[in-house]
């Protein structure tokens, strides 16, 4: 977000939002949540339920998802969009967490992939999981990471499959653009 | 590596890599180091400097690079490859960072990545410097996770590019494997 932009809780007799709180602790002075603040704030809360630190690369995915004016930090309200996807995607992970031991395993995650309706072939569905794997279990980090990277690619390849066709051509600079920033 | 694969260390009256004890103690009985096991050795090693967790993303992206065998995990003949290679790596690193801070400005990244040959447009080398920067700086493993992804995705595009041209078609199951994959 814009440094600077108006955040939640600084008006007198204006209710704070509960959230703010959480931000402010560790946005520091210049009111904007970067990669590694993220990563504290998450791990923080436990919302992996797994008590390590939250994966900081799923943290900068995120920050790059909602990255509007490509500053690479967030403000609180990107923050608060954050904070409801997040829980969604919770939802979703317990949900497919059948066993509740908060890991999914590797066919759970196969059918959870095939149902957000991306048609890919065993080898690469098998190739995602491996890589999302530790252990052979795919924790919601993990999880949150494959589903951001996998939606993020499918789209910068529409954009440049303008037939429709399944295929796309990409200059090397464009490529490397595109890639290197997911 | 394939488990199962014979190590060093095993056999009495040879004398034993000293590299071994720093394998063994991470790898466990089945004789292989995974992504969260090469992060613990990474991090008690503290090659970065930084007295914190060694990225996990880059262990995943080292054991990827010399995964020939695509087990997802390394025996001790890769773990020792990755070592030598990891140290060349570092004395790079510690020769672009001239004020020896322990990490890399943007323009010192610039001007190391345009040293490995790479030839970007300004825009996609920002990117890629805000991308790996945690407060305007580069540490040693987010400096080893650029360097792998560029080279893995340069030799990706170039065996798509036969023409040589700087341009490659990929279709979008072959796209999303490399790409999700690194």
């Amino acid at each position: 977000g814009a440094p600077g932009a108006p955040v939640m809780g600084g008006f007198p007799g204006q209710p704070q939002d509960p959230l703010y709180s959480y931000f402010a602790a560790v946005a520091g002075q210049d009111g904007q949540i970067s990669a590694d603040e993220l990563q504290t704030c998450l791990t923080q809360s436990n919302i992996s339920g797994a008590y390590k630190p939250f994966n900081l690369e799923t943290c900068r995915l995120m920050i790059g998802m909602l990255d509007r004016d490509f500053s690479h930090t967030m403000g609180f309200n990107e923050f608060k969009e954050l904070w409801s996807v997040l829980n969604a995607w919770k939802q979703h992970f317990m949900s497919i967490d059948r066993d509740q031991s908060g890991t999914v395993d590797p066919q759970e995650m196969h059918q959870a992939v095939a149902s957000m309706g991306y048609r890919l072939s065993p080898q690469a569905m098998n190739g995602i999981i491996k890589r999302y794997s530790t252990h052979g279990k795919i924790s919601f980090d993990d999880y949150v990471a494959c589903c951001i990277k996998l939606r993020t690619l499918t789209d910068l390849f529409r954009k440049r499959d303008q037939a429709g066709q399944g295929v796309a051509t990409f200059q090397y600079d464009d490529f490397i653009q595109c890639v290197m920033s997911t």
